[in-house]
């Protein structure tokens, strides 16, 4: 009846039920998505998830985006009356607590995403991070069939960029160009995080497009990051319409071969910490190096476990979803590649298809 | 040192401070307006606005967006380490409530938008949500610039879907251009939200653009609604690219001349309710109707005070922005024209400068 990564980590947080906001949780438990790139919702809060361990979850959002189930509790969205979003949130969450055990259960609340007038008098906890965190790191298959489509439109993205990125185009050009051959591919709107930089621009490792015309001889570096079905992609490539520096060839060989072994240590039982130090080796090797993290969790959110960064104590399982992306950051270029995979019994399975060459167009 | 319309809410709600991370009211008391479009950020809780009516807002957000400034306290966003973003936020927020009259004065939370985890311990009440929406009904004169710069913008997209709404383009075709007209004027990536409907389609009143091609003598409705600088605009066309027919024609005359009865009525001392009655009356001569609101407010939301509904009490004033959008839905077809007016001691002035024409091009 109930999710198994849920009951588990309700087990570690000595709990017995969990009310979230979080849309990564909420799509996890419910297969709810709802609207994220609009902002907050004048007539509603956001989907809210009220989970015990021992029924189904219950999904508590505006009639306007519920569907015919059991499992929600839907209240008034759109109208032309009153707007009354946070009693009606604050009544179907009650109502949704009392379905699930009501006060006598132990109840912990995502304190990160759940608003304060959608919580009706309850005696609960604050769960512990790390636990909370860890719950969605671990993808059954069909999730994992989701992120693919997700990272298909990384690939078309990708393939769309090294199409535009000609000299003299503007970053805005380019990145138009790339969202619309990936919301083609998804038929329809898609929220996309993104960078795309150029020039001196990537030396900041990453920024929205702006009005930049790419110059001669100028890396153009493109992280693509969609949500397609409630969940997400992730990509990152860059790449020049010239010839190369023998600078930029070293740099960027040695981050694709930072990330080789990096992928290469994505299997059970390996620490997080240990892939991360092992990426940056391979990458310190000739005195490269990034500021940033050497990948992340992906799926219910764009970064999450497990994190491969030199703080993690996360030993991968299979099912995790790893995006990795090693670069380097010079005075003025900056470089990066990134691939997903996802960590199996018989060792890595790479997901992303987009190019990593150096050269826009190769061979 | 405090804003006007705040101290005047906190004294219709007996209050002394007011806690908030809805962001139109952290862009009216500070300035700031944060990243909408990504949904949650993995790093940081959304940007909270701390005020008490007798000192300087304070913003608590992440060290990532925040600028340099002595009424801004910001706590860990990005990093390679574990992510405390809740501790973070709510640790600041405690700073906030100290250096602007701490526990001993009556705060105010506005439980549609701050987070369980970034509240402090802390005596506090729940505004009334209708005082709290009345604080962001009239507008300064450099916050109207705001909102005409976003409008501008929409005129830029409307133009562009005239252009681009050839038979047999797609509706997301269309759509495509739009988002880079629009794009290109900003000089950037925008938040934009947009009905994108043809033909039968245009009969649901709104949607997302499909992959359905526009067929000859299709009504295409065209709404878009941007956020630039952390302000919205708001726009609504609906045109056809070939002879109207009859019905058409005459259900589109009494929707501009509802919307024309309705602005020349955006006048202080002029109820809203009043406005509402006036537009539907003139639709209704004809035997039109609509299923939505006359018009809302805009600016620091998509859709706020003065709503322009049956049930609304409102008076107008001066400063007020208004978006009126009367149209008609039939069963295979509907149509909608908006345009946007501020209330001015001297009558409405119109800020929207896009072409309301039944014809896809007039003249």
């Amino acid at each position: 009846m109930s999710d198994e990564r849920l009951t588990s980590a309700l087990q570690r947080l000595d709990a017995d039920g969990l009310i979230s906001a979080d849309p990564g949780i909420v799509r996890m438990l419910t297969g709810h998505s709802y609207d994220i790139e609009t902002g907050p919702n004048v007539f509603a809060l956001p989907a809210i998830v009220v989970a015990s361990g021992s029924s189904a979850p219950v999904l508590v959002c505006s009639a306007d985006e519920a569907q015919e189930s059991a499992n929600t509790i839907a209240y008034e969205g759109f109208t032309v009356g009153p707007i009354e979003r946070v009693a009606g949130a604050r009544r179907s969450v009650a109502e949704a607590v009392d379905r699930s055990g009501g006060n006598g259960i132990r109840w912990m609340v995502d304190g990160s995403s759940v608003p304060v007038g959608a919580l009706p008098a309850l005696s609960y906890s604050s769960p512990s991070v790390g636990v909370l965190a860890e719950m969605t790191a671990i993808k059954t298959i069909d999730e994992i069939d989701d992120i693919r489509a997700a990272i298909a439109l990384c690939d078309a993205g990708q393939a769309a960029a090294r199409e535009a990125a000609l000299e003299s185009a503007s970053e805005l050009d380019v990145w138009q160009h790339v969202r619309a051959a990936m919301e083609s591919q998804a038929g329809g709107r898609i929220p996309v995080i993104a960078d795309l930089v150029s020039g001196p621009r990537s030396a900041e490792v990453g920024g929205p497009p702006s009005t930049r015309s790419i110059g001669r001889g100028d890396l153009v570096l493109v992280d693509l990051v969609p949500r397609l079905a409630g969940v997400w992609g992730d990509s990152c490539s860059t790449f020049v319409d010239a010839e190369p520096t023998d600078e930029q060839r070293r740099a960027h060989l040695a981050a694709r071969s930072a990330l080789e072994a990096g992928l290469e240590m994505l299997r059970p039982g390996v620490r997080s910490a240990d892939v991360d130090a092992a990426v940056r080796a391979v990458m310190g090797d000739d005195g490269w190096d990034y500021p940033h993290h050497t990948g992340h969790g992906l799926g219910f959110a764009w970064h999450e476990e497990p994190r491969i960064v030199a703080s993690s104590e996360t030993v991968l399982a299979p099912g995790m979803v790893v995006a990795l992306e090693p670069g380097t950051y010079a005075e003025n270029w900056g470089l990066r590649v990134e691939q997903i995979a996802v960590v199996t019994d018989s060792g890595p399975r790479v997901l992303s298809g987009h190019s990593l060459a150096l050269e826009r167009v190769s061979g």
